[in-house]
């Protein structure tokens, strides 16, 4: 008998046929004899229902009442969900944040996760109940409702899994598990039946938005065996842990995301700090900055040039613009035009030569490579929009066969 | 400068157009100087919509889980309000039923009041806040959430009222007041200024649904000075309250239920405990009784009348004939056919010859009394279904003039 955290997504709940689908999953862990504990998230596209419904009264609500507006969605799921347990005859009971005592901090709309009280949950585990959870969602030190930002309900059960010391936390959701590539644009793409917590945090990050980058980063630092799978298909998904067994390939994914804008800068005085002042001024500005590339430019002057999400794009430029005479930069360029396309791979670290390859398949398709940059375990290019999905593919040919 | 909590009701916050119309009601007492408590009810249909929902996927959910969807409602309406007031600049704070530590007995779907922290709204009215209260729940000694019952959110209002010594409890509707009589129905049916907590609790129990009953005794017990308004439009409403002004009229209203049934149960032994017998048989099965008569069958037998609700109608009949060896009656109808006319109002007590002026206005309209019963403050007669509106106009007529 084991304990096991579910936690099934907006799309795996979002009418009653599919609820009782999910209904049968549960069942069976919990006939099984296993004390199960459930996440929920809310229905469907309910939360950006609320969030128009919110808007179209105030396009500026104070982040504390979208909290007490928001956390209603996942509330309704977990009470239609006992409802549907209850009509297959199992002993069921839901708690919302505040029922499991989930103290996060402060900041409403992106509170994060402090502690849960285990009482409640483990009174109803000794009683056999299924436990249904509100995900999301928590109080603060004030007893005022706050939630966990988008994604919420993935930290929401992987810090239920933590509590509780639970010997499994998975997280159902549309997708299979994660893939090599998006099986969409990659048709040789395949499911990974392992990755390790860091590749799954550089995945997250290149926009393979599977799972919440957060929930990966608590399961990291606390050793959580996370499995992402399906709630469609009853297959094995992707188990994410610290290591995981011989590689089959020296990468485990080949991403994309144009969803980035590149921003340059020059005639920057090439003196100390002027990076330091760049960044600090994006920064004040809630701006976060990806890749950054600096170079000499002419007569004894630098160039900066940095990624930045596209919806940033424009408040980035401004900023600069507002700081052009104390930056002491010359001319200010955007472009949207670009794409980055991504590596990824515990295996590279010990396995040389993993970026001239990814170089080769780039040259092989005659893309131009505008911007590199590298961790550890990832390797990133910047090439233009129009090339992206042929260089994923071209990489993916070369690493795993076309 | 006074305490005053007010109380929308669904159909005041329907829509964001009506949510701002009631947020100015709110601004103009809170501008004035006065500390401001709300209590708000779902928006709409919202609950109706909820429960239906429920209903599909299990036609017979649990109260438990029942509460923790329904208690969604009032907390959308508590966080789209807050919004509303946010936008036009008042200070404001959303607070549910857990937040405001509203304990109640565990019923489950009909709970009771027991009692509600101050703390948190007193800190809150300290600190010069608007508080809105998501009225109709509560939390019972589980920590587990707990909904009053219809009309919920009145008793909740006038629970906070009592709790914080309110100056005034005003309960926003969508009619002016308590009328004479249904004014859709009797043209020249008028706005009572005032009336008493007895009259009103007659009143509400004869089908003139303003105020929830629960709502009126507590205000009763307690003293507290409640007013029934519109939120449509800016008149005074009516006072309900202990004792009221030098009457205008003997009575204060004329109401109909068309919502009843008859049941005779015919030939039963004239022995002691007959009657007891019978009532406990109904109480057992959970139906309520409301007009009975007894009489003197043939045979030295016992003939007993009474009325039920029209929807219990069905299983009183049913309980009744399989008790019917144990009872020993001969014969049972039902009639269907049958509304309940009824005059209520203080001034009866002392005024003699109310009762002879109602059933003079009946002989006038030549209608046929069927049954009658009395209170000290109240006169029903059940006249044929046909009858009832007729009976109306002309007992209004007969009390109020034409």
């Amino acid at each position: 008998m084991a304990l096991i955290v579910m936690k099934f997504g907006g799309s795996s709940v979002a009418d009653s046929e599919r609820m009782e689908r999910v209904a049968w999953i549960i069942a069976e862990k919990f006939t099984e004899g296993n004390d199960v504990v459930v996440v929920l998230s809310a229905q469907g596209d309910t939360t950006d229902i609320l969030i128009e419904k919110a808007n179209e009264i105030n396009p500026n609500p104070s982040k504390r009442e979208m909290d007490v507006l928001l956390s209603t969605g996942e509330q309704v799921s977990i009470a239609l969900m006992a409802m549907t347990l209850e009509k297959i005859g199992l002993p069921v009971v839901s708690l919302t944040g505040w029922q499991i005592g989930l103290q996060t901090t402060t900041d409403y709309g992106s509170a994060r996760v402090e502690r849960i009280a285990t009482e409640r949950i483990k009174t109803e585990l000794d009683r056999r109940r299924i436990v249904l959870i509100a995900g999301f969602q928590g109080i603060n030190r004030y007893d005022d409702i706050t939630t966990l930002g988008r994604g919420g309900s993935d930290t929401t059960a992987v810090s239920v899994a933590v509590t509780l010391n639970a010997d499994l936390c998975q997280i159902y959701t549309d997708v299979e598990g994660i893939f090599t590539s998006d099986p969409r644009k990659v048709p040789t793409a395949f499911k990974l039946d392992e990755i390790t917590y860091d590749e799954m945090l550089e995945l997250a990050s290149l926009g393979a938005q599977v799972l919440h980058n957060r929930s990966v980063e608590i399961a990291k630092r606390y050793g959580v065996n996370l499995e992402v799978l399906s709630s469609f298909e009853r297959k094995p998904g992707t188990i994410v842990k610290e290591v995981t067994k011989v590689e089959h390939s020296k990468i485990s994914g080949v991403a994309r995301d144009t969803n980035i804008a590149r921003i340059a800068l020059m005639g920057l005085k090439d003196e100390p700090g002027i990076a330091f002042k760049v960044f600090r001024t994006l920064a004040n500005a809630s701006i976060n900055v990806d890749i950054i590339l600096q170079s000499i430019g002419r007569d004894d002057t630098k160039d900066i040039s940095f990624t930045v999400a596209l919806g940033d794009m424009a408040a980035a430029q401004s900023v600069l613009e507002e700081n052009k005479e104390s930056l002491g930069f010359t001319d200010l360029s955007v472009d949207d035009n670009i794409a980055k396309v991504s590596i990824v791979g515990a295996g590279m670290m010990t396995a040389p030569g993993v970026a001239a390859q990814m170089f080769e398949a780039l040259y092989g398709a005659k893309i131009n490579i505008d911007m590199i940059s590298t961790s550890e375990i990832k390797i990133s290019v910047l090439v233009e929009k129009k090339d992206a999905e042929r260089a994923v593919s071209a990489i993916h040919a070369q690493f795993f066969g076309a």
